[in-house]
């Protein structure tokens, strides 16, 4: 069976629709993959049409509940009325309840296991606020929904690098505040295991950048460096995690030093998304550390934009394809790992960091199948 | 007469010296400036034992004074002891001192206009604290001495973009204190001069970054673009300074949008100095605003990598050769803007913004030469 997707529509008056409509007509998309869309097809239709292009019918089909998923067709579950009101361009009340409405169906579905995996178009964080949703994007929504035992992750990435954030939607003067020792480890920890389990890195490098200038300078500039993220790095090294930094993070990029690990951990959201955002335009965003899996294209609604047909679907077709690739590497790791061999204890006489994995338990629960032993 | 060009030796224990003597003994320099080097000689020796060279005493020569400067020659004024312990790699007291030696040596030779520019290179801003110096840098202590009426402005300036800053060398907790629309006007004035001036740009477009993640979205992720970023806009293109913004930073240097404008008015140290370096590691430090001109290379001391003969000379360089030249424009605009051609009045009918230049009085101080009119 092919992994169904879940594709929340979004704010209907920006380009959401339209790299949907890009990506999900991709000829090659029902070969990989089983969509459904959570929106409205009377509104797919209008948007087709501002595209030049049909709705194609004969390859989409309005289902009423994600149990009756089609194979082989492009799904669509009716969230919102056919007569909700498109104003291109513009941010209103009605494209931020339809937001809403789509999202928590397409929620509920996965939290029911209806679907294996969720893409979210983007939505106006502004527009969609109300009693039920009081929340900074999606990230917040859905850790808030599939509240993780230890915490989420907001991670970006693409093929030049991976950079998840400590602190994600959160105004510049609360951002110091937020940075603990505790938070950084937390962070840590998920960042290592989805870098582990869900892109298959076996034992990751992980950098910390610092949050002030040239990594506080000594004190000089900021003690958060000395006082609560060396601390952390320290910590997170003790447990395992091989971790590196604080690091100044305007040299840290621009010397190219950043291509030496496996993921960067960088404060807060300009610190890690102005340098991404520079080198890869497409990179997707991918919240880690939760039980379910879901990623969304790394751009917002752009208004300005919406209905030229100029919007590049490149960044979306990315997490539609991320979701179904980490679907696959988590599903196909959590099947390496139950049962693994034992790591050997390291020969002192050649150390071999990289070959050992400093967070496995030294103790194995491998238990050699006694009938195959003997053989 | 060539210019003459003070260079501050910065920390003995780093990579100054290196940099500064590959750039020196460059073939054409002195065919363009004569420079002073602030510092030691018997140091300069040991470090061009380090880089495999003889320190070249045909070109060099040692003076007492200022006003003996020699063209022609590399002339050295000796700002501390032959015996100050060189400790490559490592910060200490001495170096401190020495750093300091240099600089006030310097500065005082600024100040009587012995030396028409200055090009400092790389301090310890940890070892150089005494009583004497409490900055967190040079732009910090050149602003001090040669106290600007308006504002001085840290500017990165590069081939792909010039950057400046609101906040310098300030922690992350106190920029959302340092931002205040009075700041920000004073920064834009600032910069705006220095494009015109020391840049020969005729109406400079500026770009404003926002503080906040995704520029505040509508007041969900901080206040300050709406309260102190955009009135602060307003008011500036009131004041005729072409002002654009403010922008969220990620989206603004991924998009390419930073190539339309002349310069980036960031708000703080990372925000623009990531993007700066991600686009070129050879950029150059300015201090706009000030009475005198100052360059310095964009990075620090580089402990790591002192002594090896590894360090490049290019920021270095081009910050010399930038010195140089903004000492030329600003001669070359003085010039020209002291008796400058009568403005005509905006014809209502044909609006042309570029030609008409916002900043300059509707009247005119032009005096044509009575008996060259008559001619």
């Amino acid at each position: 069976m092919k992994p169904i997707i879940a594709i929340t529509a979004g704010d209907i008056n920006g380009v959401s629709y339209e790299i949907i409509l890009k990506t999900i007509f991709h000829p090659h998309i029902l070969e990989i993959c089983t969509p459904i869309l959570y929106g409205n097809v009377a509104i797919a239709k209008q948007h087709a049409q501002l595209l030049d292009e049909e709705f194609r019918t004969p390859q989409g089909v309005i289902i009423t509940d994600a149990r009756k998923v089609q194979e082989g067709k492009v799904n669509v579950i009716t969230c919102y009325p056919d007569d909700t009101p498109l104003e291109i361009g513009k941010s209103t009340p009605e494209a931020g309840k339809a937001s809403l409405a789509a999202l928590k169906r397409a929620c509920g579905d996965l939290q029911q296991g209806l679907v294996h995996a969720i893409v979210t178009a983007p939505i106006n964080k502004a527009n969609i606020q109300s009693d039920e949703f009081h929340f900074s994007g999606h990230t917040e929504y859905l850790t808030h929904l599939f509240g993780p035992k230890s915490e989420s992750l907001m991670m970006m990435v693409s093929e030049a690098l991976k950079v998840a954030l400590v602190c994600n939607h959160v105004p510049i003067q609360k951002v110091p505040e937020s940075i603990t020792a505790d938070r950084i480890i937390r962070k840590l920890i998920v960042l290592n295991e989805a870098l582990k389990n869900d892109f298959t890195i076996r034992q990751p490098r992980i950098a910390v950048l610092a949050l002030n200038p040239h990594a506080g300078d000594g004190g000089l500039i900021g003690e958060e460096e000395r006082d609560v993220i060396k601390p952390a790095i320290e910590q997170a090294n003790k447990q395992g995690i091989l971790t590196f930094g604080p690091y100044s993070a305007d040299g840290f990029f621009g010397s190219g030093h950043f291509a030496h690990f496996d993921a960067i951990l960088a404060m807060y959201h300009d610190q890690g998304l102005i340098p991404f955002k520079s080198m890869d335009m497409n990179g997707v965003n991918f919240t880690a550390g939760l039980n379910i899996i879901r990623t969304s294209p790394d751009h917002g609604v752009a208004y300005d934009l919406a209905g030229k047909n100029e919007a590049s679907p490149q960044s979306f077709r990315n997490a539609l394809m991320m979701a179904i690739d980490i679907l696959k590497q988590r599903a196909m790791n959590k099947e390496i790992n139950a049962n693994p061999l034992p790591v050997p204890e390291p020969d002192e006489s050649e150390f071999r960091p990289e070959f050992r994995s400093f967070s496995e338990p030294k103790s194995t629960t491998y238990k050699p199948n006694a009938p195959a032993a003997q053989q």
